[in-house]
């Protein structure tokens, strides 16, 4: 397994809210990210899609994971922006990150989510955002 | 209870995902609406932080439900953009939404999430989004 | 000329705005649209550069171009969103916009600008947007 | 005039681009700047509007100028978001961006745009994004 993606599935596996979804890193390599997530019922929201929150969440992870491949220090999402293009149906999403451009602070990011139903993938959602390294703080360890 | 807040919670008990995150419905009325969060351990990123995913998984349920008041039908969220501007540390998180302008198929909103740590509020997110009416399909019963 | 181009160029011709700044469409097709501009001192700010505004307006524009091509009426922008990768140096801005997902009443849309520096493309900022149809209202022409 | 109005005029001066387009800088203090706009005839698009990039760049010159009081130093915008709620008709614009949050490199702020019609203000755009301090390169001047 590469070092990204060894390094990566620690640090999911260290967030408590990627454990309560149940989310994979599936792939992890300098600029791209991809994060894979099994539709669960306690996913959905009223009408049985996949809750845009979710999307939402996914998103805001493998944007972050792809911009933190290009940066050195602790990294924090700054913002994004996700266009839900079709409803979350099916038994898997998953979150294509890439980075599109990266300074020494902070790199810019896409991202695509698609729902795989029935063995086919279908765009589901697009996302565009900014990852940067936290500033260090004077008298911070 | 109001009528719009009664309705509310109906929906929001039938969101399987804000069942599973705990989210309550605290107001809603034309145009507003507050959702609230208690920070449970499960919810949390590799910091200890409120993970991004929760805060625009408010976001987005905030934006619908007060854009939602605006129109009649099948409501959707076309898009969001969020803003993290500073880590969600402390008890609970609340997000207020309200909807800047509707027309007779969407609303844009604006939200602020605040999270409150020993009993005081600070702003830890922003955003903005489109909240629409689903199309009528012909033939969709 | 393909038709698309052809009552595309039109429709630029017709925007006084656009032809204030001089922009060029270069390619339209059902889903890509390409718009350019030369890079004149009074598109710049204060340091020399392309003013964030050109950079915004030509997203706006191309995401625009893109997503009427697969939407039949009045076309109208919803929103956009745009980051800032690099200063727009150089004597020309290229503006690329595709269609990544069309329904009847809208697109969603993606582009890339780059600035052409001495013959070198350079990406300088990165858009998404949502293109719809303008509704018809009961009572007007 | 306050040091901060007198100082953004000289700023917005110097932008080639917004002489171009004729913005007068109205008001500006800490966390706070209004900008106006003639909505002559070359700032329109095909349907007599306000061309969506003319309120684009609005947004984006009124952001800058708000987080701008907030941070020291060379400031870029590095991305923003907007949403156009209505078509931009009357005799004049107005661009009212504030700072929501701000640290030592960054700040939040968010626009409105109002068109001043027959003397009554109506909301046409919504905007939201990040002001940053430019990076100080190592062997730049």
């Amino acid at each position: 397994m590469s070092e990204h993606l060894d390094r990566g599935r620690r640090v999911l596996e260290a967030q408590p809210f990627s454990r309560l979804l149940g989310t994979e890193l599936v792939a992890l390599s300098p600029g791209r990210a991809e994060l894979a997530l099994t539709l669960r019922e306690d996913l959905r929201q009223q009408y049985g899609f996949a809750h845009g929150g979710v999307l939402a969440y996914l998103a805001d992870n493998a944007l972050t994971f792809a911009g933190g491949t290009m940066l050195e220090g602790r990294i924090l999402t700054l913002e994004m922006k996700i266009n839900y293009l079709r409803p979350g149906l099916g038994e898997r999403l998953i979150a294509r990150a890439e980075a599109i451009g990266a300074g020494r602070s902070q790199a810019v990011c896409r991202c695509d989510i698609v729902a795989v139903d029935e063995g086919a993938e279908k765009l589901v959602a697009a996302a565009q955002g900014t990852i940067a390294v936290a500033p260090e703080r004077p008298g911070t360890p």
